[in-house]
Formats: structure tokens, sequence, C-alpha cells
């Protein structure tokens, strides 16, 4: 990855307070590569909170806010005002802020999912951002080096027409019930502010997107049945879905909350007519690879694999000298910064984006009314 | 496992010629604990390959057979006629020998499937067998010891309630279109000689046995997606199944044998309230073992496990030294052979009976039936 | 493997009464290829366990021995007496009975190491065996299919000249001071029973083997640090060795009985100026290989690769059907059974010999020497 | 981890122009915790080259430095100068920086080896810093969270008295002859700039120190084999060490550029008369922890573990999320922040020291004078 530190971009946030994990991840991500300057923020909605947490990150006291739309107002009129904002609420605080950012001119990365309701995607979709502001959706698991390497191996042919696709996403940390105490867990297990998913959003949809980003594929229908084993859970902690894909693939998609002994196993496997792919997430710098007939390779971050651009472009150090999530993470940031740039980088479908964002919304959608159909078929233009 | 070469079994075998996997299969796992020996075969429909390969392995003239049903007769009438006969024909060639020899008072070590159709299946319940002779269906991979140790754990409640079984049995051998110069493949893919499922019925059954074996679970109903994917194909090569429990379990069941980079990926993974174990067949002196809230343990054939019975009864040499799959498949031949004996060990549920038969025929039938009615939910009493 | 159950050898068997670790697996070994019946032996020097043992096992009562002496004796006169005979004793009774079987004509199957001190070694080498008896040590390491698959790689010249050979046999089970009651253990930390050597007798002889029998390098030299760390214990528990070959290759071996967490760990792994080679035989169906500069490649037993004999001729079922230990034991009785029955076929070099066991003495008895003298580097001939 | 952006500290670099690995490497370090902001450098000797690395990097054009003895004059005589510096040269240009910012008072974070001599480490060790200027020696594997609990787990005595240590670091970049072209092998491979040791100081201490940090042992001596295997290479790329500690416990250690098929494979097993710990640098975020007589236990990064302060203390995200070198590499820099705050955070011990780099360079210096005295036992006292 190219350093850029002579053209820092002018970065603020919304959400990630103090404890919060996923705004301590976007922070790390958005310092790697030294792209960016987190100069404000409105880390939360309760005031102290916010003071404290942006002191604590070392924000000037005048660009510390408590409310988003006060901070895309002032930003935006301030001649050092931040170019870009990183959302990182929870889900139903998604749509506000990037309403509120995109219209004030200032570019939006926004955490998955996009929304709450596939309504919120689709209304979102409908703004007129001012001075052509970008929204970027962090799917970060995107951002893997071999994620993009299997993506440019499929569009090139190597696994010749796909026809089976693997996904699974099992994780355990929700085996028992939440106590309210835990931050991370409550909000993702309430339908008011995580949406009417809570496993299929919160890592079905990073399964599905990665899928969907490394084969190409189009989704003709959804088969679902999610279930919730936890006594008095609202929502889906396991969710298993049959996919079939235009052109003839099938596919597999399993996401648990409950699989005791996963931590975090998001998991691809492709097979084509001519080779198969094996990725799991835990361990991100290797990927299988095989040619039918011949023997298993084990493909590694920047290692040797002849002809392909994607092995060496996302790469930052040499092969053995792990990567792992926060550099996933930290790419999707600086690509994002040359889009910002206008540094005529190409990254087109390489950076999710709005429209990817609806798709996943779509995705929920359509397999929480597949499973409330028992099962039946479902097609996205259904919902 | 004990050895007991002083009171060995007089075993014959129907099919299995020169060239056979599986009938070979059979002979290793018959010699290895030194229970039985093979004296008698017809091992060819076709006389002179019948003849050849019986000379090959050591069989008198007079105990060569070419026909079954003589085989049965005469072996059933000589003073040291055989006590056992294994059966390793193509499917469709079960129900014949296994009633024959059944009848004739002799018992019946039988390859799976049961049969080709479910009707043959449930007919062969309708046997009344002479003297008691009793029936092994050789699902093998029952055979392995961590596998039963699995089942013991389960059964001991050390998961806790069983959520959710992720069962998989992915090849890759038939990725291509196969000439009918491959034995094994020309009768697998030719539903005259197969029965209604390929994959499903292949290696689809195993899956699903396994599951059955190790958790104990009564199935509810299957949701199937077959799809064939080779060109000219009659059967399927890739099975998706969502299967419910009774109880409220849910599981997922992949099979495929155009998985390209897949040998013989027989996976099971299980997660109770409590725990989660997982195992691979690739690998099977191993078994990953999760208590909720622990690190992850690694389980080893003969290893170091408390209060195990099952740990250690299976197991034939100290762990690190790797047993695989012949020995497996030689635990059921040994343990059968305590039955025929009459020595006394209690086996029951361990030796997979015409009663596991018949149910993977109704398995692999509600599937086929599912998958044509576009995966509607499907009973084993619907079939 | 063929089968040729038309020509069985009658054999016998010297120590491996009822409890006997090696003695079970001799006998697993000589039956799953069926090249065998095992008619005598002399099970124990305790009467009455050698009797209880030889019924337990089927043999006649005329052919149960308690002495080995008179056993070769009274099977050479027989019209029907054994053809071979497998000496599974502690160390220090090898020599005797070697002597014995081979000066009556009778082949012999003799465990490894060869002998409890190298002046035995070389008395063996001796003696004249009657009607070109001939000999077969069980390093049984070196029939695992992918071993020999290797062994023929380097051959051919895949990984260039060899510059690192790293091998490592750690285990743990004798972490804690043993108990007189256990069998396996009490012999093998006695010096009079096993040698001068512990750690290295039992274990780093196969390590040492391995890598001789892989890499067809004659070794200049070894310095050693063998170390005894349980308290009370007289000999080595943990072997550090340096090795130098010919040509200029060099090696470390370690070798260990007190490595917490090591159930049975050989591994061997090779570096040559082309390519390298990985293999563990704890999961001896897998070996990796890279040619410098690509990719690794993962090959399997039965699997795919191009023009190597190896990879097919001690195959006995598909790649994915996991062999083990005792298949790559039996490979050594089978291959043994054609050279006895004279069929022609060429294992020259393939099946370990009296010269392979009078070299492991070598290697036991400089290393001993070399950790004495402070490491100093000793050549073979100098002891 | 926590984030401090309040109290940024001012950084220079020394050494790290466009295209140098360690020196990207270091930046990024810094940034990821944001304790850093860089704001001077003399990043090559060659003035346009630091030129344009500087403003490359975003440095302000006055501190852009082409000397850096003018660099450490000239920043510490500003208000705003730096208040540390990273020298990232190669190794026989350490010391003079060391000693220049030192003097200036100016905090030194310097590259491993320490210097290209050991009479420059020690004479490194005379130099009064001013105003108690610290010296942090980067050997970043230190800084893996799991290397910080191993180095926990044994000092509370979970493992009991350590035995054995097997350390390695093969790789295998340096398997053929390298062109004057390849600016990270030109001067790794030349005895001027690298100093005596080839592989042994670019990786065998990295192995060497990672062992020392984790078990706290002493060690007695060395007994070394150093080998060139690539022809025309003056310094060693095979390197076979034998150790002696205090209180008995022995060790093996391997390094290597010329092995086929290793990336960066540092390995650090260890086993002690309770328990064992292996930990492979290519997977960081899991280790193998058995206590004898146990199953095996994977522990994981920031996983389940009861009791472990250095568990949690040095990770950022979830376990399951992979962490990878730059993470490790940035713990030294963000703790070295505080040191360097005076927050009182007790790192002693955890962060790298001077003495830690002159051990570094007694073993260097023993071993390669081991093993021009053929194996000689060699004490650190005795070069």
């Amino acid at each position: 990855m190219a350093e850029n530190g002579s053209k820092k971009i002018r970065l603020g946030m919304v959400g990630g307070g103090t404890g919060a994990f996923i705004g301590y991840v976007h922070r790390v991500a958005s310092r790697i590569d030294g792209d960016y300057d987190l100069v404000a923020g409105a880390l939360s909605s309760r005031p102290d909170v916010a003071r404290e947490s942006g002191r604590n990150i070392g924000l000037a006291e005048d660009r510390i806010y408590t409310d988003y739309a006060e901070m895309a107002r002032a930003e935006a009129a301030r001649p050092d005002g931040i170019q870009a904002v990183s959302i990182v609420t929870p889900n139903h605080m998604h749509f506000g802020p990037a309403k509120a950012f995109l219209e004030a001119g200032i570019h939006v990365i926004c955490d998955k999912p996009i929304t709450s309701t596939l309504a919120d995607a689709r209304a979102l979709a409908e703004i007129k951002p001012k001075n052509g502001a970008k929204f970027l959706l962090t799917h970060n698991y995107t951002g893997y080096p071999l994620i993009r390497q299997a993506r440019e191996m499929i569009e090139s042919g190597r696994l010749g027409k796909i026809r089976v696709i693997q996904a699974e996403y099992p994780q355990d940390w929700l085996t028992e019930a939440t106590s309210d105490d835990n931050k991370q867990a409550s909000w993702r297990t309430d339908p008011a502010r995580s949406g009417a998913g809570g496993a299929i959003g919160d890592i079905g949809t990073h399964a599905y997107n990665l899928l969907r980003f490394v084969t190409g594929l189009t989704t003709e229908a959804v088969s679902a049945d999610l279930t919730s084993f936890v006594p008095g859970r609202q929502l889906d902690d396991n969710v298993h879905i049959l996919l079939r894909f235009e052109g003839g693939a099938r596919g597999m998609l399993w996401a648990s909350q409950v699989a005791v002994g996963s931590e975090n196993g998001l998991q691809l496997r492709i097979y084509g007519e001519k080779g198969g792919l094996e990725w799991r997430q835990d361990n991100p710098n290797y990927m299988w690879f095989t040619e039918f007939g011949k023997p298993k390779q084990l493909l590694t971050r920047g290692g040797a694999i002849s002809g392909n651009a994607a092995s060496t472009m996302n790469v930052r150090i040499p092969s053995g000298h792990p990567e792992g999530y926060l550099e996933a993470f930290a790419t999707l940031y600086s690509q994002f910064a040359e889009v910002i740039r206008g540094g005529g980088a190409d990254y087109d479908g390489l950076l999710p984006t709005l429209r990817d964002g609806i798709e996943g919304m779509e995705f929920i959608t359509a397999s929480v009314k597949s499973s409330q159909n028992d099962g039946k078929w479902t097609k996205f233009s259904d919902v």
C-alpha cells in the first residue's frame, strides 16, 4: 500500500464513544495508512460520554459534538471542516446521519448493514448528495488481499463456471442469554435498534456480501430457515439458507451466534467446473486453490502466483508476516481516500457501495420472509 | 480391540471380484482383527471373473460360485458352510442376496445403502431370517473411535441439548463426465443400478447416518435442493438439504461429487447448549471439543479424556499412531463377530441395522421428493 | 496392494504375549493383506503366559512354545513348519532368536533396534543363514506411501541437491517417573534390556532411519547432547543431535519422551536447492511439497501427482480414505512376503535390512559417545 | 489497547526511505494506536532520496534532513523538536545515530540487531543519555499477545520447571544467489553492513530473543554449526545451534534462509515438567497449551483462559478477528509511548532494551565462534 501522508483527509465520526467496538476499529483503520486525520466527532448521544470520548482521542473542544445534525452543519461551514465522516452507530441510527452528511456534501463511510430496514435503504438511494459526496459501506472482509485475489481469479476464469458456493459465519458469543449490561449484545438482539434480522443482519450479510463480491453471481432466490434458540431472544441466532443463482449455481449459507467453539469463523468455499477455492477469515493469509486433477495449493497473501494483480496490490508486508482484520479494514479506508482525492484509481466494484447495502437489506428481508413462509423460495424483487 | 483367533467365523462374499473397491475393503476389514476366514464366494456374475477372483484370494475351487442363490443353498447344506456372508454388489443387487442368505440362516453383512428402492428396503424387513440370522449394514464411518466417543459424550449430556448440526460430504471425483470404463463411476451414476439418488445415495446417506448415529435425534422433515451439474448425468451430483429434528434442533447437509479439491471430506459439526464437537473423516484421529466459555480442546483417539468408555473400547493402538478407514470398517466386522458368537457383548445401537438401512432409504426418497417439489418440507412418513 | 491369499506363508512369533504392544501390532500387520498364517509362537518366557497367550490367538497346543530355541528346532523339523518368524521381544532379546531362526533356515522379521549393543548387531551380520533365510527389520515408518513417494521424488531430483534435514520425534509418555507396573516403560528405561540408549534407541533410531531412507545421504558425523530429565532415570529421555552428511548437507534431530503435548510426533522436513518436503506421521496421508518460487502443494496419499510410481504402488484405498500406522506396518510384511515367495518383486533398498540395523546401532553408539565427549563430532567408523 | 490521541509524541526517523521494508513497518506501527506524529526524518543518506521520501510521507521541508547528526542537533534545538527517533538503517548504521540522539536527549527506537558488532553494542551501553533518554529495541515478535501470555504462564508456573526449548525461524527467500538489485538481500548478505552473522543476525537473533523473553532462562553456552549453502555467499544462510541453560534446560535453534517452502516460519515450542506450549508466528492468534495428561487446548488471542492479565492487556480486537505482525509491532511503539510520557505503566521486562541488544550480539558472536571451533560449547562470557 502506498503512503500518502502529504494529503491527509479531515475525518469526523458519529458514534464510537469509549467502549464501542466498531468505532474503535474504524479509528484504527483510518490511521494505519496515514490517509486521515480524525478531527471532529459526535461520539455519543449522551453529552458527557461524547465529551469525554472526544477528549480521550484528542479532539479539539469545539469539534466535539453531541448531535450529528449540528455537527454536519457546523463542519460543512468551517473552512477546515471535515471532508468525510464515519458512521458507526447501531443500525437504526445509520440513515439519519448518512442523509445529513451526504446532503452537506461530506463523504460518508458507513458501517454495515446500511440501515435497519429495507425501506430506509431504498430511501437513502434517493438522496441527492451535495457536491458528489460519495458513500462507502464497510463490508470490511472484502478488503482482505486473498479475497480480492479470489475475485480476480474467478473473474479471469481460473475456476471455470461456478457451480457450488458454501458460505458460513459461525460465532458462539450469544450462546447464552445476555444481560442488558452487554452493550454489544443488547442492541444486536433488539429489533428496534438492529432491524428485523439478528444473526442474519449482523453476520449473515457479511457472508452474503462476501460470496457476491467474490463470485459476481446474481442471486435468483433464497430459501431460509431462521431460528432463535435462546429463550426470550426476539431475533434469529441461527440462520440456514439455500441459494440459487442465475446460470444455475447453488449455494448454502450458515450463520450462527450459538455455535459453541466458533469465534468468528467466516468461511467461503467456491467450486467451479475447473477449480475450487477455500478461505477462512480466522487465518486470512492463506487460501486453498485446487485445479481439478492436481494437488491442492496453499496460496499465501503476497506469495507466489502468476499473473494476478490483486495478489500484490492490496498487500502491505511480505508473505509470512501476517496481516489481519484491521489491515483489511484499513484497505477500504485508504482506497476510499484515493477516491475522495479523485486520484483516478479505479476501485469500481471493489469498494462496497450504497447498491451493495440495499442488496444486503434485500437479502435480509427476503430471508426473513422465506423463513416465515416455511422456506418458500423468495426473490429479492418480491420484497 | 481383543483378538479372538481361536473362534474364527467362516465367511462368504457376494460381489467383490478383482478390481472392485468395496469388496476389497470388506475383505481387509474382515482380516484385521482375525475374526473371520473367507472360505466361499460368488465374486462376480460373470463366471470367468468369479473363478479367477476366487482363486486369487485363495478360495477352494468347490466354494467358488457364480450364482448367489446356488451359493446360499450349497453353503447352508455343508457342515463347514459359511456362517456369515458379505454382500458388496451394486445397490440394486443387495436385496436378492440378503433375502437368500437370511432365509438360509446365514448372517448378512451388507454394504450401504441397503437397497436401491425404499420398497425393497421395507420388503427386506418383512423377511423371516432362519435361525435368528442377523443383519449388519456397513455404515463404516460409525466405527471410528472418536465417532463412538462423540456419541457417548452427547448421550451423557456433555454438549447439553443439541441445537445445530452441520454435516457435509464433499468429493470431486465426478467433476467431469465419466466414461463407461470407470467401473466405480458407471454404476453409481446409473439410476437402474444405483437407485433414485446419486450423490445423495452414495455419500449423502453416510453423512445422514453419521449425524443420526452421533446425536440420536429424530428427524422431523427435510427440505432439499438436488442438482445434477455435469451435462448428461441422470442423477444428482450435488445435494443441499435443510433438516428439522424433533425437539427443535436444525441441520444442514451438503454432499457433492463436484467440489473440486475435496477427496472424501466427510465432516460433522454439532453444537449444543453447553458445548460443541467437530470431526473430519480425513483426519479421523482428532476431534475438537469446546465447552462454552473455555478453550477448544483437541481430543485424540485413545488420548486423555475422563470417564469415557468409548474412548478406549474401539482403539487398537496408542494415540499418535494413526488408525484409519480400514480399522474403522474392521471394528464393525469384529463387533459383529462377537454378536454372531453370542458372546454377550452389548453393541445395541452401535452396529447399524436393517432399521438404519430403511431410514437411509427414507432419507433419500424424501429428499428426492422434496427437491422435486421445490424444497417443500417433507416427512419420512410421507414417502 | 495385491491380495495373494492363495500363497499364505506360515508364520511364528517370539515375544508378543497378551498385553504386549508391539507383538499385537506385528500380528495385525501380518493379517491385513492376507499373506501370512500365524501358526506357532513362543510368546513369553513365562510358560503360563506363553500358553494362555497362544491359546488366545488360536495357536494349536503343540505349537505353543516356551522357549525360542526349542521352537526353532521343532518348527524347522516339521514338514508344515513355519517359514518365517517375527521377533518382538525387548531389544536385548533380539539377537538370540534372530541367530537361532536364521541358522534354522527360517526367515526373520525383527523389531527395531536390531539389538541392544553394536557388538551384537555386528555379530549378527557374521551369521550364515541356512538356505538363504532373509532378514527384515521393521522400521515401519518407511512403509508409509508418502514416505516412499518422498524417497522417489528426491531420488529423481525433484528437490535438487539436499541441503538441510530437520527430523524430530517428540513424545510425552515418559514425562514423569514410571512405575515398574508399566510394562512398556519399564524395559525401555532399563539399560540392561534396552541398551545404552533410551529415547535415542526407542525413537531416535526411527527418525534417523527415516531421514536416511528418504534422502539416501551418507552420514559423516554426529554431535549429540543427550539428557535424562526425570530424576532416577538411567537412560536419556531427550536427544539433541546435529548431523553432517557427505556432500555438505546438514541436519538436526530431536527425539524426546518428555515433550508434553506430543503423542507420537515423528516429523521429517527436507530442503534442497530446488524444493522442500514436509511430512508428519500423525497425519500421514498428507505431505507438503514446494518448488522454489511456487505455492506450496499438499500432496495426498494416492492423490494426483505426475510420474511417480511410489505414489500408487503402496496404496490400498483411494485418497481421502485415511490409511494409518498399521497399514504402513503391513506393507513391510506383505512386500517381505513377496520376497520370501521369490516372486521377483524388486524391493531392494525399500525393505530395511540387517545393514540398516547395524547403522542404527552405530548411530546410537556414536551419539552416546559424542554426548559423553561434550558434543565432539563423532564418525560411525569411530565406534 | 487504550487510545491516547491527546498526548501524541513527536517522532523522527533515520533510514526508511521509499522502498525500504522495515522503515515502512515502523511508520505503520507508530500510527496504529495514534500515539505518535512523524514530523522529521533523515530517511536516506542520498539527499535526493531523502527529500523525495520525506515529501512523500508528508514531512515539512525544513524537517527533511540528509544527515542524522545534523538532524539530532537541529531537532534538539527546536521547541517543537522530536521527542523520539526511530532508527531503521542497516545494522552497521545503528550505532552512530543511536549515540547521537541519546546524547541529544531524544528517546531511541532502534531496529534489531542493535549493532553490527558486539564491541559497538557494548560501547553503546557506556553512553550517557541526556535527560534520561530511553532506548527501545524492536524485537517486535515479543509484542504478540500470545507471546506475552506464554511468558506470563511460564512465570506463574503453569508449565513447571522448563526442560526443553525448540526454536526455529526458517525462511526461503535467499535460496538462490541474489542480485545487487535486491536491496533487502544485498545488505543482509554483506558482512560490512550486516556484521559477522547472516541468517543468525537477521533472524536467529529474533528466535533467540523470543525464547529468552518467554522462558526467562539464562543461557549457559551454545554449540553451533553455521553453513553458507549458496555459492559465493559470505555469510551463513543456515544455522543449527544447541543450547544449554542454567538449571539444566536444553534447547535447539534452527534458522534458515534456504528452507524452500518457508515464508517466515518463526516457531517456539517449550516443554516443562507439567506442561507444554507451542506457537507459530505465521498464525499468531493461536497457541497450543497442554497440561500433562490432559487434551491439548487451543488458546486464542484474547480468548478464554482464566487468571491471565497478559491475555487481555495487549489485545485490540476480539478473538476470531485476527491481529498480525503490524499490531504486534505497534504494541511496542504504544507501550514505549507510555514509558516516554512517564505514565507509570510498568513494562519492565516486557519492552526489549539495550541489555537485550547486547545479549543478542553475544549470542551471534558466541555462535559464530563456536561454529569456527567445530561446535565447541561457548559461553557468552568468552566473547
